[in-house]
């Protein structure tokens, strides 16, 4: 049997199959060679200028660093220009303003983002806040999209040593939209955050809940919308991940090992995508912001790619998943 | 370079690069034995009894059909049951109500659309409308999805013996919502319909236009997101596939055969979804639908899927496309 499931955030609806135990297979990646890897300690010179790295005195676009940001070789969207936008008859465009960088994690041929160390993590986490706040400056980026792709089914490149994606977008996407009013919503009716009381519901229920730390909550969504979906919310309400202090940096680093090194070692290094769900650059002259710092809640979304999506998906924006999140939780449980 | 562009229907956006000219390769599928195949005439107790058929005067079940409706062996929802909703905390869902039925196209062993004769094209057309017609007079059955998974990037099932598929749902989906709150929005302001209006402008412009026959209109849309999206409008304004007449359904035969024809010539056989996009279940007495008559406009969708979608499109629902419309169009008229 099935159960439809609406996502109380974003109001979309998905399909659970409540019955079915079946988890495909997974192919492994070839990690490569070293001497082939553009992100690798002493092939700067393979890659455009950084544009921040964490290094103790050495010369930037060399070795002697311990992380690296350069912006995309293939970049979708450029940083230089005026954010313009024009009609076409009945259609409307922006020009393509924006940023597209690449967060190298490690020197190490590594590719799995697992296998760094806890203070490596931290300092990848550090960066996210520090690009953000570097982005938010520049009124034209609304949105900051901080994501990594790992495994073909996934959307990677062929790049294997662990990296995290950024893209400044123009416009706030309608993914965060849907959130933000599903937030504001119930805000409005409740006067209280509702990621706080998803929290409060799922540690008292249990039966979705992964693991918790000091300051974070690991659950299975009620309406995953893939198998073995992961959400990760910090206990403490803030609306912006440039919030975090170093106490939850620390914190996360060690939630996000343990989250990923479990999901591989269960489902056979599947491939995932890992997103940061964060408020858009508030504008303080844009009243339609005011509220998101009560009813906004940022998080991370990890997403394993075990299916493809089919018409069903693209036709509807709802979502079918064959692994009811309570299994996936119990599995996920049962390893840590 | 690329531009940002806002698709009008959903307000969605979308990064097109303009200046790509790189089409991936795609992988020729395996079209199998047919003795292996149990959609093929003479193999029908492999699968479950027919919903539907075309026989001239055979008994169901058996040889001697030209076409025929099944359930889907693994439905994701079931026809039986009441639609019963449920609170669990803050969250809602409904019973996994539903229909999951399985178009077999062809009793021959053929696995591309195109393959079919335009007479045999009609018989699938006639039966999308049968089958609409026969579920929308089931009030618990919202919204009902048909479409085509081709090639394995596309989420197909091994299944290669051309078939359409339907889901009937209990609920309205999101996709759906946002094209009828779009074409609500225009006409609200416009009182014109905002897709007669896209086909006016896309045949005064003419570079995104890819053909047009007698009785539709065959276009490239402006904010594709997938590279070669191809969208296909009934130049006769109607809100519902219900209402396709005999002339249209022999056109629209041509129209699909000539357009998946060309796209698996231009691309190698390429991987696609193909959607039909109707408007709901009309219920009367709800006021929501009341306008969908004049301002909602049915259509198809057609999206190859030759690249994965990342952590990108999952965080924002935007798309990345990485061959621009025009491009696109230019290739596929090229051919014609």
């Amino acid at each position: 049997m099935s159960e439809v499931r609406r996502d109380i955030v974003t109001d979309t609806w998905v399909i659970i199959d409540t019955e079915n135990d079946h988890v495909p297979k997974t192919q492994k990646r070839d990690l490569g060679e070293s001497s082939d890897c553009p992100f690798c300690e002493g092939h700067e010179s393979r890659t455009p200028n950084e544009i921040y790295a964490v290094r103790d005195g050495s010369a930037p676009n060399g070795p002697g660093w311990k992380l690296r940001v350069i912006p995309n070789i293939n970049p979708i969207l450029k940083i230089e220009g005026e954010l313009e936008k024009f009609g076409v008859g009945v259609y409307d465009m922006v020009s393509g303003i924006g940023a597209n960088e690449v967060i190298v994690e490690t020197p190490k041929h590594i590719g799995n983002f697992f296998e760094l160390a806890e203070d490596q993590i931290s300092l990848v986490l550090r960066t996210y806040r520090q690009r953000i706040d570097d982005l938010h400056k520049d009124k034209r980026m609304r949105y900051i999209l901080i994501f990594k792709n790992h495994g073909r089914l996934a959307g990677a490149s062929t790049m294997i040593h662990t990296h995290s994606d950024l893209i400044a977008l123009p416009a706030t996407p309608v993914r965060v939209k849907q959130k933000l009013g599903g937030a504001k919503e119930y805000y409005g009716y409740k006067e209280r955050c509702l990621f706080c009381d998803i929290m409060q519901q799922e540690i008292e229920m249990g039966d979705r809940l992964i693991f918790q730390s000091d300051k974070f909550v690991v659950v299975a969504p009620y309406a995953s919308r893939f198998p073995f979906e992961i959400l990760i919310l910090p206990k403490r309400h803030t609306h912006s991940y440039k919030l975090i202090d170093e106490e939850e940096i620390s914190d996360l680093a060690g939630v996000l090992k343990k989250a990923c090194q479990t999901m591989y070692d269960i489902l056979d290094d599947p491939p995932y995508n890992l997103i940061l769900c964060d408020s858009p650059n508030l504008l303080p002259k844009v009243n339609y912001w005011s509220t998101i710092k009560s009813d906004f809640h940022w998080h991370i979304e990890i997403t394993p790619r075990l299916y493809r999506t089919t018409g069903f998906e693209l036709g509807t924006g709802f979502y079918i998943n064959r692994i009811a999140p309570e299994k996936a939780a119990g599995m996920l449980r049962g390893s840590l």
